[in-house]
C-alpha cells in the first residue's frame, strides 16, 4: 500500500495495517498476491464514494467505512459469489482529523470480522478536494456460475430479498421530508444489509442488487436478457416502518434506490429451492410478478390490477 | 460500470464501453468475471491520482489516463507479473467538457492495445471537488513465483533498469527550474515506461519499481530483507539529458522519485540470467552495487569512495 501523504506514515500505518490479511503481504509490497480457491473463478468490482456526494463530512466515519464495503459486497451477493478481499484507495484533504481514520478503520474492522475478509492493498492520496474512496472488491464463486444480469426467461419469477424502499424514505428522513421515530429507515439508508448470505449461484438465471430503484434496475434484467416484466405493487415487500409512512411514499419505494436488496429471475422449477436456501440463511424472499415474452419494458400493477405510472426511474446505469 | 451522473449515460458508455475486455460483461453488469491461467496466480494493486496532486488540471487527459495505467503496471512489473486487466472509479466535477473524456479514454485504448489488456468494470461518480482517478491492476505470475520487496541477501547484486532520475528532473523542468530542450525530462515525468516485457520472477531475489527515489525505495528492501545496500553514485544509469544537466542534479536524480524503473536484488549465480533476459526484451539493466549483511541502511559512494550524505529520502510508504 502506498502513500504519498509523508509524516503521516506512522498514522496511517497504525490504522490501515491492522486490516491486512494474509497476500496483502503486510501492505509493504506494491501488490497482493492472490489465487482463487480450487474450481472457483474470481469476481471483482469497484465502487467510489465521495464526500458531498455519496455521503456528508459530517457522517460517522466508521458508517462511511462500513457502506463503502457493503455496497461492492452487494455487487458481489448478486453474483452469487463469496467475498474474499478487497483492495482501497482513500484520498483526504491535509487537515483530515485522525479521529476520522479511527473511526472509519474500526467500521472497515467491524465488517471484515462480520463477512471473513481483508484489506489486499491500495493507496492513500491528498486532496484538496473532498474526501473520495474507492473500493475494489473481489469474491469467489463455482467455475461458470456467476450469476448475470443477463438469463432472465419469459416464465421465471422475479423475487426480492429483505424490503424494498427502505433506502429511499431513509434520504427523505435525512432531507427532514418524512418522520422516522424508531430509526429505521435512516439506518438502512446508512448502513446496506449486503445479501452475501444467500447463494444464488445455480438457482437464479440472472440478478443484480437495487441500489437505482427497483423498477429501473428490474428494466435493466429485461433489456439484458430481452424479456418484458409485470410485477404486483401489492406483493413489493414493505418493513412496518414504509408501510406506515402511507400509500403516498408507495411510488418512492419502487424507484428510490439505495435498496442493496437482491433481484431476482428464478426459473419455476428453482423457486422451491430459492426458498429453502432463504430459509437456511434467515433472509426474506418474495415472488412479486414474473417475466413475460415481448417487449423489454416493467409493468407494475397497481392495486387495482391496472399499470401504474411511475415519474422518476431512478438513476442510469451503463 | 454504474454511473451516478444521470443523462450522462451515452457520453460515458461511448468512451469507456469500447475500452471493455473478454470477462467485463460489455461494462454492463456490476461485476467483472476472471480466472488466472492454470497454473498461475492473481497479482492486484491499486494506486489513485488526484487532479492538483498527481497531475495538473490542464495536462494531457491522454497523457492523465496512460500514467493512472502505467504506474499501477509498473507494480505489477516490479511482482514479475504479467498484466491482465483494470478496474477503474473516475470521479469528475459536472462541468468536465466531453473532450476531456475522449482524450481519458483515447490514452487508456493506446495503452491497452500496448500492453494487451483491458478494461474489466468499475463506477463513474460525480464530485464536487478536482478529478479523482483510481485504478486497480490485475496481472498473473507463476504460482508462488511474484517477486517480493522481502527477499535480499547480503551478497545479491543491486541491479535498475533504464535510467534514474529522468522522472524527478522532468518535475523540476516543469516548474521551470531547469531547461530541456529536446523535451526527453518532461516526457519521461508525464508518461513513465513500466518495464513489464522483462520476466523478473525466478531470477530477482527481491524487488520494486522506483517510485519515490532510488535511496528511499533501496532503504525498503533492505528494511524488507534485513540487509544493508551499498551503491556507487557512478554507476547509476542517467540519461544523456540528466548528465548534461550538471552533477548539481546528481541527489535530485538519486532520491527524487517518479522513474518507474525496477530496483532488484539478483543472487550472483542469476545476474548472467538477467542480462539474457533483458537483452531479449530490449530493455537496459545496470548493476550499482551490491546487498551487504549488516544494518538495514543504504550507502552511497561518491566519485571519491566516500559516502554521500543525502537531504530528503523521498515520499512515505507503507
Amino acid at each position: 500500500m502506498a502513500s504519498d501523504l509523508p509524516g503521516e506514515f506512522a498514522l496511517i500505518a497504525r490504522h490501515f495495517r491492522p486490516l491486512a490479511g494474509p497476500g496483502a503481504l503486510d501492505l509493504q509490497d506494491d501488490a497482493a498476491v492472490l489465487a482463487p480457491p480450487a474450481g472457483r473463478e474470481l469476481v471483482l468490482t469497484a465502487d467510489a464514494m465521495v464526500a458531498g456526494v455519496h455521503f456528508l463530512p459530517d457522517d460517522p466515519p466508521d458508517l462511511v467505512g462500513r457502506k463503502l464495503l457493503r455496497v461492492n459486497l452487494s455487487d458481489l451477493a448478486a453474483k452469487g459469489a463469496t467475498p474474499l478481499g478487497y483492495l482501497m484507495t482513500v484520498s483526504t484533504p491535509r487537515d483530515t482529523p485522525e479521529g476520522w481514520f479511527v473511526g472509519f478503520a474500526a467500521g472497515l474492522a467491524d465488517d471484515q470480522r462480520a463477512y471473513g475478509i481483508s484489506l489486499l492493498g491500495g493507496d492513500t492520496t491528498s486532496t484538496p478536494g473532498p474526501i473520495t474512496l474507492s473500493l475494489t472488491a473481489i469474491g469467489h464463486v463455482a467455475r461458470g456460475q456467476a450469476v448475470h444480469r443477463a438469463g432472465a426467461s419469459a416464465g421465471d419469477g422475479i423475487w426480492v430479498t429483505g424490503t424494498i424502499g427502505d433506502g429511499a424514505l431513509g434520504l427523505a428522513v435525512r432531507r427532514g421530508r418524512l418522520a422516522d421515530a424508531s430509526g429505521h429507515l435512516l439506518s438502512r439508508y446508512r448502513l446496506p444489509q449486503p445479501r452475501v448470505g444467500l447463494p444464488i449461484a445455480g438457482v437464479a438465471s440472472a440478478g443484480m442488487d437495487v441500489s437505482d430503484g427497483l423498477v429501473q434496475d428490474l428494466g435493466h434484467i429485461c433489456r439484458a436478457g430481452n424479456v418484458g416484466a409485470e410485477i404486483e405493487a401489492g406483493l413489493v415487500p414493505l418493513s412496518e416502518q414504509a408501510r406506515a409512512a402511507g400509500p403516498e411514499w408507495l411510488a418512492t419505494c419502487l424507484t428510490g434506490g439505495d435498496d442493496y436488496e437482491l433481484l431476482l429471475a428464478v426459473p419455476p422449477a428453482r423457486e422451491a429451492a430459492l426458498q429453502g436456501q432463504a430459509k437456511i440463511a434467515d433472509i426474506a424472499v418474495t415472488r412479486i410478478g414474473q417475466f413475460v415474452a415481448g417487449t423489454p419494458r416493467v409493468i407494475v400493477h397497481g392495486a387495482d390490477g391496472s399499470p401504474m405510472t411511475l415519474a422518476a426511474g431512478g438513476w442510469s446505469h451503463f
